[in-house]
């Protein structure tokens, strides 16, 4: 079985890793814009090889991962016309992405099978790509019409190999899901991180900041790239969340105006409890 | 040395069990509303003894603590109108605090030298307490006008003996940059997951949450009663620097609208920059 990994950061190369670990693939090729990258990557033995572009390194794969910022993959699609590989991604988002496979693949639409896994690191890179990086994640597909069921299910294989548990969504619906649970959070660290940074006492503000502020803006740190891709990709539906939340922030606001202790209390007990029943149900 | 703590939870038994710890204690009596709490504060020898109320507490201490949620500092100062010892406090917002004890202790206000770790867990209660949660925190001390010099370097002391670096700010000032860097991030912790747990498809929504919304909420499991107060103590500072957020996500939201990838990559690279800086430094 030979793979090829077009983008062989974080999660590409964690792909390659898991699968070589699993003994699902014998020879990896990767495709990438950053040459050290894929060197260290070879070192690694994430990668058995470099190809010089996505068009080469497909031509002999029989599975493919496209793991590349989102806004990459019309120009990534665009190569794989010739494509006779299953293919598979690791967009954060679905509908741009698969309007990109339709717009460049043709009849090959059908060997396109959707995924995004829900698992990451605000490491980036080859240097951060590690075998159990999918290891109890969740892995969501979103299947065209156009796949057969084998092509799905082989697909599903291949995360489940790599120790991912593997659900189906439909690409409208992921978009929503991961609008609210993933992408505001991670805009909302950005911006709280940027609005500290940019003042004028930003040096005496970063001295006090303790483990509270340092975990709410651990995502903070992530791929600034892979995460304009995703807002921009994302768009309408990270406004849509973006409005939801700041009119609670308009209710919390008119609380603490008020000085309304007993409405703010039960707002924090409502949100720490459902918290709690969540991190209960998914441990 | 006989220590008194008001409110035997997560930092009140913690600081009992550091300086026990550490031989600066030899005796503790806690006093709190909560009997089941007290009872294994005992068990776990955080305090040697339970005492009915504060005025009796701390009648043979020589060290007190309060590190009750702050609305109750009002009510335990006035129990403290004949306290001989010096006192320290564990409060998250200082004007309030020092508002409270100067109406309450008179000419014994030279006694009280304020403090705030900043340091603490989502969970709470003498449960969680540990004599290592202060090993490299920050601890604040805002000291009084009336304080003498060596009660500031005795409380100083006694913070060390914890394992804290303490350095020393103006109330103001500490309410503003805490404000900043915790009590904001709280609130904005608490609003989100308030807001995906009153939807009708909550369920399904945290069950596409990862680690990255994980950590973001942390702060979200903390104590409601705690935050609450330090929302109504502080909220001049609160609002003002919600107001700069909001701001900010209006700028934010502006970049989001009109897809402006180079712009949103900018600040999401010079928050990662920055906060990936604060790390290095904190480090």
């Amino acid at each position: 079985m030979r793979l090829a990994v077009i983008g062989v950061g974080l999660i590409g190369g964690s792909f390659a890793l898991a699968l070589r670990q699993a003994g699902k693939v014998s020879h990896v090729l990767g495709v990438g814009r950053n040459r050290a990258n894929l060197e260290l990557a070879r070192e690694r033995r994430i990668i058995d090889a470099i190809a010089p572009d996505a068009a080469s390194a497909v031509r002999e794969a029989d599975l493919v991962l496209v793991a590349a910022p989102v806004a990459q993959f019309p120009a990534i699609f665009s190569e794989l016309r010739d494509c006779k590989a299953l293919i598979t991604d690791a967009g954060s988002t679905k509908r741009d992405v698969i309007a990109a496979a339709r717009g460049a693949l043709g009849k090959r639409i059908a060997q396109f099978v959707p995924a995004h896994p829900v698992a990451g690191a605000e490491q980036s890179g080859a240097a951060a790509a590690s075998a159990d990086l999918f290891r109890d994640r969740r892995v969501v597909l979103t299947p065209l019409p156009e796949n057969r069921a084998e092509s799905v299910t082989q697909i599903e294989h291949m995360w489940e190999a790599c120790g991912a548990r593997v659900t189906r969504l439909g690409a409208e619906e992921h978009d929503a899901v991961l609008a609210a649970v993933s992408h505001l959070p991670h805009l909302l660290a950005y911006a709280l991180v940027h609005d500290i940074a940019r003042r004028a006492n930003a040096e005496q503000l970063f001295a006090y900041a303790a483990g509270g502020f340092r975990d709410f803006t651990r995502i903070a740190s992530s791929h600034p790239e892979m995460w304009r891709d995703i807002c921009v990709a994302n768009r309408d539906r990270l406004l849509a969340e973006l409005s939801s939340y700041e009119g609670e922030l308009e209710k919390v606001r008119a609380l603490v105006e008020a000085g309304d202790g007993a409405a703010l209390e039960k707002l924090f007990t409502e949100a720490r409890d459902a918290r709690n029943r969540w991190l209960k149900s998914s441990s």
